[in-house]
């Protein structure tokens, strides 16, 4: 995958935050984003609590997180700002989240078609010039994600090529993630 | 707590079982309850997992699971029949699960208001007689439940006083669990 | 395995005891033996640790706990007194402990060798009348021991047959265990 | 603390290379020292397993690890090579370890010495000019030493002063490490 600008986020509504984010506005800092859906097992148990580490433990200039609700499946019962909300009420998390806009005919909402995920979770590192550079699907090492960052934070320059780990390859749900159907 | 007769179960629903269960039918085996909500942390991370395991640890013919969803908050999102589907097929969990039926005025449903329970998740052990052996809120050792289950699939005397841990004292949702506001 | 009178512990040293325990002395209790190596992985990890809840989790009067140190490797380095004792004091684990008896000719000792164990860590149950009734190697899953301890506490009949797990198929160590080398 | 340049290594015997290694022939690259204890329950738990995990998660051209074995404690135990040799061998570390050369008069070894060690296990961060920029007693959180692997691997300058962690307040051993007795 050859460097490219990160796709605009699309979204309905924001948590966690006195007004809504944009990446055009955050240029200047790197942007994290962690793409869920709230019935995601490998998304509850993984993906946002290394989100909220992630998110207390570098400082707030040189790194912005945001969960991302990219609902592709359960429409009716995840899909609402109300799950979304409680959701976010009962389990604590901290850092900014918004709604992922449902497309028109229903299935994979707009931001998530937009950077081609192939499940959830997704992990997205965005360099401080909006540059997507990396795009993760499943469970990441904390270790690689540590210095991944920080390589983010320290570069000025805009040539390395996004180094990717391995997707699973899931069907539907396991305790890593959950799967967009491909042959839908 | 002197032993007496479990109440019995008021429900609108069922999954994971051809037909609606009730304790009258179940007489004769040990039925282990889980009372729990699909967005309190502490069930999804700690109470199912456990109910799940002693599903597939004891024989059906001793020992029967029943996860009851006995939703005290958040009526609107996680209330619904097809939020518990939703629910249940991302997480996969295999034993019977009903749901309790919400009283009249919302709030406390009517089967976690019989049993008086203070939160989620709960578990409760009723003897081969119907009766009420165990009760507890919050995280429950593993060594000890394995013991308090075979002791009354062991057990044909009445006479055991109920042994219950020590309820946490919660406020709202942690790791452990979710407390009903006891000022409402 | 038909239900046989337990082999007596063969033992050099015994520690976090005011005097050497034996199985006739302890007649009329539940016994559980963790055998172990103070350098298997499996056994630090998980079975002293386990041994230790289940020491804390039962009443003394129904249950005895005995760590018992059967080196069949490394004798050098983990087969010494001054060993043993400084591995107990910087784990801090609180049950008797008692050293297996070396054989003449090295290798596996003692009660090691008259219970036929396959490695560390196995951990054996021991009914009130003195008679074997378990014997794993390998991981223990912790709701199945519960409930094995209770049966045992609560049964004055001696015709159950020993139900095993099954045993892992080791070569050297593995987060399990350390199994015994069967060309040896 | 200023920037200055790291001790050398005072050793007595190295394990998993085939020569001794020294800082000034690892200058140019990134060096982590993981000081130990094989007895000490945190190295064991926690210290040694990050280590193996930064061995495999970093270029070894970019990031050199080395396991020391400061023993201050029990050393008639885990003091020799044939100890640490079958406590490697249990465990499976693969990064280069190296025994620290104990001092005259026994008690802390001479490399502990000269990092003012404050216990075990600490963790080092040297840069590619041989400088010591980190120096942690206790648990690593993950994310953070990835952070800092990088920020030195990126590094050419060395203006950046140390940031450390907390040190743990222990007394004897604990779950997080074991502390060198202070009124000694």
């Amino acid at each position: 995958m050859n460097i490219q600008q990160a796709p605009a986020l699309q979204t309905t509504a924001w948590f966690n935050t006195g007004k809504p984010l944009s990446l055009d506005q955050l240029r200047g800092k790197v942007v994290m984003i962690e793409a869920f859906q709230m019935l995601c097992p490998g998304c509850v148990s993984h993906g946002l609590p290394l989100a909220e580490r992630v998110y207390s433990s570098f400082s707030h200039d040189d790194l912005a997180v945001i969960g991302l609700h990219s609902v592709f499946e359960h429409h009716a019962v995840q899909g609402t700002q109300a799950a979304l909300e409680a959701f976010l009420h009962e389990y604590k998390f901290s850092f900014p989240v918004a709604m992922d806009r449902p497309s028109e005919q229903g299935g994979i909402p707009q931001t998530m078609q937009a950077y081609q995920m192939q499940g959830t979770p997704t992990l997205i590192l965005i360099d401080r010039q909006g540059q997507l550079r990396h795009q993760h699907f499943g469970l990441v090492p904390e270790l690689r994600l540590g210095a991944d960052i920080m390589l983010l934070i320290e570069d000025s320059r805009v040539t390395t090529p996004t180094r990717g780990l391995v997707a699973p390859t899931l069907d539907g749900c396991d305790a890593s993630g959950c799967a967009v159907d491909q042959s839908s």
